[in-house]
């Protein structure tokens, strides 16, 4: 299925662009990140034309500790995984946290750091996010840094402003990339592209479902959950906007590829589900048959095996429309 | 003003009860916690006859490394103070951070812990939660172990409900202690005492304006921000209510109390200010004559210097109900 059009081989200068993964952390019985199923899960979705942006929200990195999120960085580095395919996530409540863990990315050679605001206080200033940031990119003291901007008001409550990024941009432009807009809301995402992405400012989706209005209007692309187990038709869909594929990419076709990107993404988001992330490990250990793939750590909760049932019901209808998990 | 009924010297099988000051941290120029003054402030409150809840909302702790935290309470206990007296906060997003700070605490002879449910995912489940719970029960795997659940939704969204509380008695009834509700909302509250104050479990409201209300109704204090400067005089109601005072309590004489605790706690919980914790430091920093005080960590910013003055015009016209400050 897939084409194939690789996005890697980026020189140190240029933007991480295209379908990015927040890749999830598979668990052992006693929840301990299994690395190795890690590192095989980011593998194959670096196979499939994905970029890699590990501990995000789907990752579950905030239920990981500081530790567990640089040794598993460590190892994927360790295993031969290109950097500049990497944006991991690495923002905490904590300033402190979030330099070192920062700080670790960019001596890794990420191609760049996806940064939640601090999340524990709700009502903050516009000033008091400015100043947190601020201290991050000075705390970080490194010209290499590239922060991507993550908004996920469903989550953080707090919201990335376009008058915040305005300032941000304004104060370090070196240091200051892009975003991506998870608030589920079209026009958010199209005030951020209207207003900053001609100026180097990237801006990716946090779902698939607008990444042909994110392409159409000067977008990066995308980082989304769904990209762990549907990755090489989000690439398509990415590659013909982008002019990389060889068919046909009329509107039209287009518009048809989307479609069918959002009819599997329905079946993961379904609330029949405890959570999306759930339903994505456990699609995985039905592709893969591999149940231990299912486990999440509290306060996530697995699929009851009748949800997992029903998933795979759901999924074999869907077939024709989803990547082929070849999990090895 | 204070009557010197000391809550300390309790044996090792006996609760903590009574006020406890939700500490704050002062920090220095650059932002590092001032270990100095935030020794010299716990002294300060235990010499006012409340115990110390430190690394709360109130203290920033989410804004602190867990590094910061365990080295600043190896700094308090240290300095000599007593850890049947501290109640320190340690919940964390993930479970292993959690199970770090609160094996430290218990190893330090804390008289419990004051734990949040994990607070980045939303919509989580009862059994995510009593799992959470769970783990950190077992992670700990002490004796010693008294957790504290710390419902606080206004920033956690997450809910202690009931139905959580009443299965995790059921599983760890010597573990679970207690609870800390900020919910702002006495029904609440009752409901908790209702059903479990007679199970020995302690309920502390997060406000003094409830002090009251909580004392009639079996509960065992409160754990408020403003306690870090009125310390005395909200004591002084507990110790009346439970009938430690000298003086006459009869029910119009508590009503007084209570009012005019009510009054003070107006004056720092006024949206003219960014927030409560910033109105807080800002007072001591007026009333020790010390500037420093007044440092907030991002995303928290501190008093304008108007909004500065304001306070100090408003905390000069409440002076006859609030306890003098005598920070050393």
């Amino acid at each position: 299925m897939s084409e194939n059009f690789a996005i890697d081989g980026l020189a140190p200068t240029q933007r991480i662009r295209g379908v990015l993964a927040p890749a999830l952390t598979p668990f052992k019985a006693d929840l301990a990140p299994d690395r190795e199923r890690f590192i095989s899960h980011c593998r194959w979705l670096l196979s499939q034309n994905c970029g890699l942006a590990p501990f995000g929200t789907t990752s579950e990195a905030n239920s990981l500790s500081k530790d567990e999120r640089t040794s598993l960085l460590d190892a994927l580095v360790a295993a031969g995984v290109d950097p500049l395919r990497i944006m991991p996530g690495t923002g905490c409540c904590s300033i402190i946290e979030t330099v070192d863990l920062t700080t670790h990315a960019v001596k890794h050679g990420c191609a760049g750091v996806l940064v939640l605001p601090p999340f524990y206080y709700k009502d903050v200033t516009e000033e008091g996010l400015y100043r947190y940031f601020s201290e991050v990119v000075q705390g970080v003291g490194d010209a290499r840094l590239r922060i991507y901007l993550y908004n996920i008001p469903p989550l953080t409550i707090v919201r990335i402003t376009p008058r915040l990024v305005e300032r941000l941009l304004r104060a370090y432009p070196n240091a200051i990339a892009g975003m991506k807009d998870s608030s589920g809301d079209w026009n958010n995402t199209k005030t951020f592209l209207d207003m900053f992405s001609t100026d180097g400012f990237d801006v990716f989706v946090g779902s698939e479902t607008f990444l042909l209005a994110n392409m159409r209007n000067g977008g990066a692309g995308t980082i989304s959950a769904t990209a762990n187990v549907n990755p090489a038709a989000i690439y398509q869909l990415f590659a013909e906007c982008v002019g990389q594929s060889k068919f046909n990419n009329g509107e039209s076709k287009l518009e048809h590829r989307q479609a069918q990107l959002n009819v599997v993404r329905e079946v993961f988001s379904s609330t029949r589900f405890p959570s999306m992330i759930a339903a994505l490990k456990q699609a995985i250990a039905i592709y893969a048959n591999d149940p231990e793939w299912s486990s999440v750590r509290p306060p996530l909760v697995k699929l009851t095996t009748a949800q997992a049932k029903l998933l795979a019901t759901e999924l074999n209808s869907q077939r024709f429309a989803m990547t082929e998990l070849r999990i090895n």
